[in-house]
């Protein structure tokens, strides 16, 4: 008998027609002699429907009861499933994020896990029910309720399949599973059988949206399977565990692609020490993600400083930013909201050379520019034109050859 | 400074609009200096549409997820209603019923409150902090959530006010206060200034739909005074209080009536010990409320039994009584559902003769034909015929002098 973590996405519960759908594969999974755990996120639209309802009533809704408000989201759709499987014959309870023990911190909006107390969900199952946990939430030691933010509910299901000694959590969403790059980019991408925890990581955080790079990271910290398939069909999916393979003959493992980048730099400051630390802890205590950090080479002791984060922070970044520039002496903050990132991704890249003078040329046979470039052990990211994105994730995967993947 | 509680039914918080009003209401009683605690019911129509969806999944939806699917209701209206507040400036945080310590037995769908824990409420209040909380619901000693049934959000009104030693406890409707009859029937009815407990326990057992009589037994439990008043307009309503005043001009405060009757008769049983109670226990234990019963006098050992419920009861009534019955030698059980009660009401009335007489005059003064006659010791209900409630209301109302009160 397995005991296996299931998460279901918000389009997955979209109606009461697919949430019967998903009871029905929750069934079949239980009546093939598992214990089964169900995280589930709020039905398709449902949390924009709440946030509007909230900014019809306030355009600067406090953040406490802005997760409260969205909490209920989670809880129906938790509730409805439970009926769902009821109807079916099926013993169901649902529990909330506190009563699943889901505990977190007090960062309203984007509240971190710091344990999970899995004893009301064990005992559950041991009464033979199937258990339903509202994902997306936590409770903090004071009672109030948070919610986790981007990819909440995946990570409560990598969390809770961790507390309890999973053998396995399946991330169950619109996509078959990890391709070596967005099809909707490259028809001729292929589907992977198998991704390491690192690899995954970095295809998460640079753009391909299967799952939430928090929750791979929480996979690999306690070193929990995850598979990610369609709750659509039945088709295998990708599983993301310890080690794709030892050896892969192609060490490119997949494309990704983001747009969402908006670049800053802030022009003329002096390259004194404390400069960089001035400007970026005031961004880490707003909480605020920066993504690709360049310094140019100085010029008589002036420098440019340019740095990549969301879109969506933008302002809150400028507004952050700006006065610390000048205080500092800078000339001038510039924006520019055209760019986007590419990024080849492979732990065989690891201590292998000749990888970014491929991805360079086949950029540059596109006549694309690259106007920042970034790496990690395993990844190669350049920050070019948004509009040339398609052109260059096609002319990579063809480059590193991964339609035969 | 007074510490005054105010619950606000579902109409009063149907809309966008109408959160922002009652904010600035429930504002301005804190601008007066007082400490507030609000009560707040889901928003219009919220329950029966979460309702709708649980039945979308499910015919028979657990009675303990239900309760869970319904609280979310309440949690959405006090999140909007804190938010409205902070956008008005005010501190404000809402609380669930858990959180708001309402603990309660796990009789789902219609917990009772054993006891409710304070201490958070005075925390926030000391805080400065506007409570608002969800009402309608609770939590069980296991952690498990409930809702109170019909009135619930009277009830956590006034056991919240009277576990906070309030100085009031204020119920805002969509209507003025409480009547001498239904206005709808009445023109000239007039409203009350001030009921004793007692005679609106009557009249809200027996149709006057203001206020729960499951909230007025608590308000008289902990003397506890409840203003019933309407939350669109300040006009000064009706305060429900321990003497109402100690000699009334007119002993009659008012006439109440109710169409949801239902009567069964058990014909032809043996009029031995046990029988009555062969019939009503498992009733009891099926929770449900049995009204008026009449026994007739035995003729050779054999009896009938009548007795009335809510009308949405007799199915379930019907599938209970009819094999008992069966079982004690009953001939047959008659069902009618065109009946309504009307009744007359007035601390005053207990030991005073010819209230009864002068009741039955005048409705046989419209030629209305009495079919059951029940009495406590300040009320007087005759059930008549359904299509006559409203002449007889208005007789009554005319032979009482209540167009005077």
């Amino acid at each position: 008998m397995a005991l296996i973590v299931q998460k279901y996405g918000g389009s997955s519960v979209a109606d009461a027609e697919k949430i019967k759908n998903v009871a029905c594969r929750i069934a079949k999974t239980k009546e093939e002699g598992n214990q089964v755990v169900v995280v589930v996120s709020a039905m398709g639209d449902t949390t924009d429907e709440l946030i509007r309802m909230a900014h019809q009533v306030s355009q600067q809704p406090q953040e406490r009861e802005l997760d409260v408000l969205l909490f209920t989201g989670e809880v129906i759709s938790s509730t409805l499933l439970a009926m769902a499987l009821g109807s079916l014959g099926c013993k169901a309870v649902s529990l909330t994020g506190a009563q699943a023990g889901i505990q977190t911190d007090s960062t309203y909006s984007r509240a971190r896990i710091l344990r999970v107390d899995p004893k009301r969900t064990v005992n559950e199952l041991a009464e033979d029910n199937i258990v339903i946990v509202a994902g997306f939430q936590g409770v903090t030691s004071n009672m109030d309720i948070t919610t986790l933010g981007r990819g909440g509910s995946d990570t409560t299901a990598v969390a809770l399949a961790a507390s309890l000694n999973a053998d396995v959590c399946q991330i169950y969403t619109d996509v078959e599973g990890v391709y070596t790059a967005d099809p909707r980019l490259v028809p001729e991408a292929s589907k992977l059988d198998k991704i390491g925890y690192e690899e995954m990581l970095e295809m998460a955080s640079y753009g391909a949206k299967v799952i939430h790079p928090r929750a791979v990271e929480l996979g690999q910290l306690y070193n929990m399977p995850i598979l990610v398939a369609s709750s659509f069909s039945d088709r295998p999916g990708t599983i993301i565990c310890k080690e794709a393979s030892m050896e892969v003959k192609n060490k490119v493992r997949g494309i990704a692609h983001d747009t969402d980048v908006a670049k800053i730099t802030v022009v003329g400051v002096p390259d004194h020490p404390g400069i960089a630390a001035a400007i970026f802890e005031p961004l880490a205590k707003a909480n605020i993600s920066v993504d690709t950090i360049v310094q140019n080479a100085s010029i008589e002791n002036i420098t440019d400083l340019t740095f990549t984060v969301a879109r969506s922070d933008l302002n809150k970044v400028m507004s952050i930013v700006e006065p610390v520039a000048k205080s500092v002496g800078g000339k001038q903050c510039v924006t520019d909201c055209t760019l986007a990132k590419v990024s080849i991704i492979g732990a065989g890249m690891q201590n292998t050379p000749g990888y970014a003078a491929r991805m360079f040329h086949a950029l540059s046979e596109q006549g694309i520019n690259i106007q920042l470039i970034t790496t990690s052990e395993i990844r190669i990211t350049c920050i070019i034109s948004e509009d040339r994105v398609k052109d260059a994730v096609r002319a990579l995967h063809k480059a590193f050859e991964l339609e035969i993947a």
